[in-house]
C-alpha cells in the first residue's frame, strides 16, 4: 500500500514547518522514508519555551542538526534544514525560493492551550505567532509557489462542545426556508484554540480570493511516542511532554501511572475529545499530500480516530497498566479550565478513512508505543511537573502574576 | 426622551477608544453633551495613514487637542485626552487606572478593507493592531475594571453574504435531530473584515471565561457627516473620507456626483449591504451604554437601519442630486474586490430599534447631512482620489508591489 511504498512520494517536495516538534519530526521522517523530498523549517522556539519554564521531554531528544545528520546516516536520505521564523517574511521568502515546495505542511505554531492562558503576554504571543505566521505562509505561497498545496494543522478544539454533531468543517443549515453550506461555527476555549479558529477563517478567504489549494486538518489529541522511523536509532527519538503546560492528558496519565502518582482527572472527567496515535498523524499527512485540493478549494478533515472521555482514558490506562504490573489510581482535582465537564460529543471523522487511513487503536497503542517506553525512561521524570498548572480565570498581566507569586512566597 | 436628556448619562464614565476617528469623535461629543463623563483614547495612527497615502478628509478637520478645547468652549464640558496605543499595555493600564471607566467603547481599529488588502505588511498590521488591541482591552477590563461594559464595534461584513437570513449574532441550528444556538458562521471578505471575525470569536470566549459584560455591534456602512454637536462650530466638524481606501461607497458616490464625475459602481452593482446615518451610530452607542450586558453575557446587535444594493444607492443619489441641480451619472467599472455581485441578502436589525433607536432615512439624510455639506467644501476635492483603488487578488508583498510600480513607470 501507499503507506509503505518507498517511492510513494516521488516528485513531491514537502516543506515541514515546525519539523523539530512532536508531530513535525515524526512526519518529516515518515515522508522522507517514503521518497518525498523533505525540508524542515523551524525557529526552535519550542525548545526555548521548555528551557524558560524548566520543562524537558521525558525522552532525551537531540538537537535538530544532530537528528538530521543521524537520519542521513540511518536512511541515506537528506533533509534540508532552514532555521528561522515564519513570522519573518524575508526568511520565509528566501526559504520558498530555495526549496520550491509542492506542499507546505504547517505544524509551526504555539500549540499549548495552558501556555496561551498563562498571562497576557503569552496570549498575545500565541495569537500573533500563529495567525501572522499563517498569513505570511499564504502570502509566500501566493508569491513564490502558487500551485503549492498548503496543509495546515488545526485542532478539533476549534469546534468546542456544541450540542449537535460536529461535521468536518462545513455545516449545511436550513433556516427560514432557505439553505446554505457554511463554515461550521467555531467556539475555541483558550487563546490557543481561538488562534486556530482565526487561521481557518483567514484560510477560507485566501483560498477563494487567491485560488489556493488548501487542506485544514482539525486534529484531535495526539498520543504515543513511537513511529517506525523515530525508533530506528536513539538519536532519532521523538519528544514526550508530560508537564502541565505541554503534556496532553493521555501522555500525562501514562507517566503518572508509571511513577505511581494518581492520575489527575480535572473535575468530573466527563470531558470528551477525539484522539489519535502519532503513527496515524504521520499517515494522515501523507494522505493529505497525495490528495491535493483543487485550486480555490479548501478541504477540511477531522483528524482523529477514536473519542474518549477523560474518565474513559483513565480506565483504559488502569487496565493496560495492570497487565504490566502497575497499579494506576485516579484522583479528581479541581478543574483549572473553564469548560463543560459533561456534554454531548459526536464528531465525524470518515473522510480520512475513506482516503485510506487505517487507524491504530488506543488500547493496543498504550502497550506497544507508550507505557513501555515511558517505563524505560522513568528515571528522567521530574515529579514536580506532574501536578495541574495554569488556571483559566486567573490568566492575568505579567505584573499581576508576579504580584501573586510574591504573595504565595510571603 | 433619553436621546435628548442632558442628564441621561449621569454616573457613567465612558472611554471612547478611537475617539479622534469618524464614528468616535461624533460619539464622544454626543455622549458628553448628554451628561456622560467622556474620555478619548487614540494613537492618531489614522491621521498618519492619510498623510502616508496622500489622502485628506474633504472637511477640514482640526487636531484632536484643538477639537477638545473648542468643545469645552462651546459646551462647558471636559473631555479628557489620552494619546496612545491600545496595543501598548503599559499605556492602556495607566489609562484605565486614571479614568476608571464604567464603559469602554472600542472604535480604535484599522477599519478599511482596501487598506488591509494593499500588501502583506498592511494585512498583518490590520490583524495585529485590531486583534491584539482588543485582547489587551479585555485584559485591562479584567485587571482594572471588571464591571466595565465593553462595547465593541464589529461590522456587518463579518457575516459575508450567506444564502440564508442573517440573524443578530447567534443562529439556532437543528441538525440530525438535536438543537443548539451557536455563534452565527462568519465569512469575512478581507483581512480587515476577518480581523473583526477574530475579535468576536475571542470575545465570546473571554466573556464566558472571565464573566465580562460585553456588547458586539455589527455595524453597517455609516454615511453622513453632520451630527448635532459636530455642527456646533467649524472647529468641531467631523471627517469625510472619499478616497478609494477609506471612503465608503455612499460618501464616494455623493462626492463624485457633486464634482460631476460619474459614480463608479464596482461590477454589476447588485452587492447589497446594511447602512446607517452617523446620527444613528451615536444614538446606538448611547443605547448600548444604557443597556449593559449582564456579567458573562455577550449581546450582539446588528447596527444598521436600511439595506440597499450599490445600484439602489446610485439611484437614490441621482434622485436627490437632481433636486439640487446636479446631474449624477453612473459608470460600471471592473470590480477590484473578490465578492459576489448578485446574491441573497436579508439581515435582521430589530434589537436596537426595540431598545429605542428611531432611524433616520437615507433619502432624507442625503439632502440635509451629506450633499449640501459636500457642495460647501467641493473646492477641496482632490480628483485623483476618486477612482477605484486596491485590487483583492493583487495584494502582494511590499517588494512585489514596488516591482509592479516600477514596471508601470517603465
Ligand atoms: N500535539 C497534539 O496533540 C496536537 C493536537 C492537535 C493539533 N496539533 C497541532 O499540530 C501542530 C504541531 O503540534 P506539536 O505537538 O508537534 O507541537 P510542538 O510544539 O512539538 O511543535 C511545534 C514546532 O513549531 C515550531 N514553531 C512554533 N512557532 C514557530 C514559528 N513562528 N516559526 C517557525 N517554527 C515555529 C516550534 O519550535 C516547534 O518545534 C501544531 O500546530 C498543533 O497546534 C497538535
Ligand atoms: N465607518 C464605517 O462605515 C464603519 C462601518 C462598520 C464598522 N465600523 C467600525 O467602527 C470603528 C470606527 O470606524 P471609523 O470609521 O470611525 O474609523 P476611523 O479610522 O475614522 O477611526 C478609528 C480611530 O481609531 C484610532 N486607532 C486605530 N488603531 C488604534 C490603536 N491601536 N490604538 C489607539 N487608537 C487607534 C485611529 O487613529 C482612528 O482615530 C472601527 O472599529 C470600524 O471598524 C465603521
Amino acid at each position: 500500500s501507499k503507506a509503505d511504498d518507498p517511492d510513494a512520494g516521488k516528485g513531491q517536495r514537502v516543506m515541514i514547518i515546525g519539523g523539530d516538534g512532536y508531530c513535525g519530526w515524526a512526519t518529516a521522517l515518515h515522508l522522507s522514508n517514503r521518497g518525498y523530498e523533505v525540508c524542515i523549517v523551524d525557529n526552535l522556539c519550542r525548545r526555548g519555551m521548555d528551557d524558560s519554564l524548566g520543562f524537558n521531554s521525558l525522552t532525551p531528544i537531540r538537537g535538530i542538526h544532530e537528528r538530521v545528520r543521524k537520519w542521513k546516516e540511518v536512511s541515506g536520505k537528506d533533509i534540508e534544514l532552514f532555521i528561522g521564523d515564519v513570522c519573518d517574511y524575508e526568511f520565509l521568502s528566501a526559504t520558498f525560493k530555495k526549496f520550491e515546495p509542492t506542499a507546505a505542511v504547517h505544524f509551526g505554531e504555539q500549540r499549548s492551550a495552558p501556555y496561551s492562558m498563562m498571562d497576557r503576554t503569552k496570549a498575545v504571543f500565541t495569537q500573533t505567532n500563529n495567525v501572522m505566521g499563517n498569513i505570511n505562509l499564504m502570502y509566500a505561497i501566493k508569491e513564490f509557489a502558487p500551485d503549492c498545496h498548503l496543509i495546515k494543522l488545526g485542532t478539533m478544539g476549534e469546534y468546542g462542545t456544541p450540542n449537535i454533531d460536529i461535521e468536518e468543517g462545513y455545516l449545511t443549515v436550513e433556516h427560514n426556508g432557505r439553505t446554505d453550506t457554511l463554515p461550521y461555527p467555531k467556539q475555541g476555549n483558550s487563546f490557543y484554540h481561538l488562534s486556530k479558529c482565526h487561521d481557518s477563517t483567514n484560510m477560507i478567504f485566501c483560498t477563494k480570493a487567491w485560488q489556493m489549494r488548501t487542506t485544514d486538518l482539525n486534529q484531535g489529541v495526539v498520543y504515543g511516542v513511537a513511529t517506525e522511523e523515530t525508533m530506528m536509532d536513539p538519536a532519532l527519538i521523538n519528544r514526550l511532554d508530560y508537564d502541565a503546560v505541554f503534556g496532553t492528558a493521555l501522555n500525562r496519565f501514562c507517566i503518572q501511572a508509571a511513577v505511581g502518582h494518581p492520575m489527575t482527572v480535572y473535575g468530573k472527567g466527563g470531558q470528551t475529545r477525539g484522539f489519535l496515535d502519532i503513527r496515524d498523524t504521520v499517515r494522515c499527512i501523507q494522505i493529505a499530500c497525495d490528495n491535493p485540493a483543487d485550486k480555490g478549494e479548501m478541504r477540511i478533515y477531522n483528524q482523529f480516530t477514536e473519542q474518549f472521555s477523560v474518565n474513559e482514558l483513565a480506565a483504559l490506562i488502569t487496565e493496560a497498566g495492570k497487565k504490566i504490573g502497575l497499579d494506576p489510581q485516579v484522583i479528581n482535582v479541581p478543574n483549572p479550565r473553564t469548560e463543560m465537564e459533561e456534554h454531548y460529543y459526536n464528531a465525524k471523522n470518515s473522510k480520512l478513512q475513506d482516503l485510506g487511513l487505517e487507524p491504530h487503536l488506543m488500547s493496543d497503542a498504550l502497550m506497544d508505543s507508550l507505557l513501555k517506553i515511558i517505563i524505560e525512561y522513568k528515571d528522567r521524570v521530574d515529579k514536580s511537573l506532574i501536578l495541574p498548572g495554569v488556571n483559566w480565570t486567573e490568566s492575568a498581566s505579567v505584573g499581576q502574576q508576579l504580584e501573586k507569586a510574591e504573595k504565595v512566597k510571603a
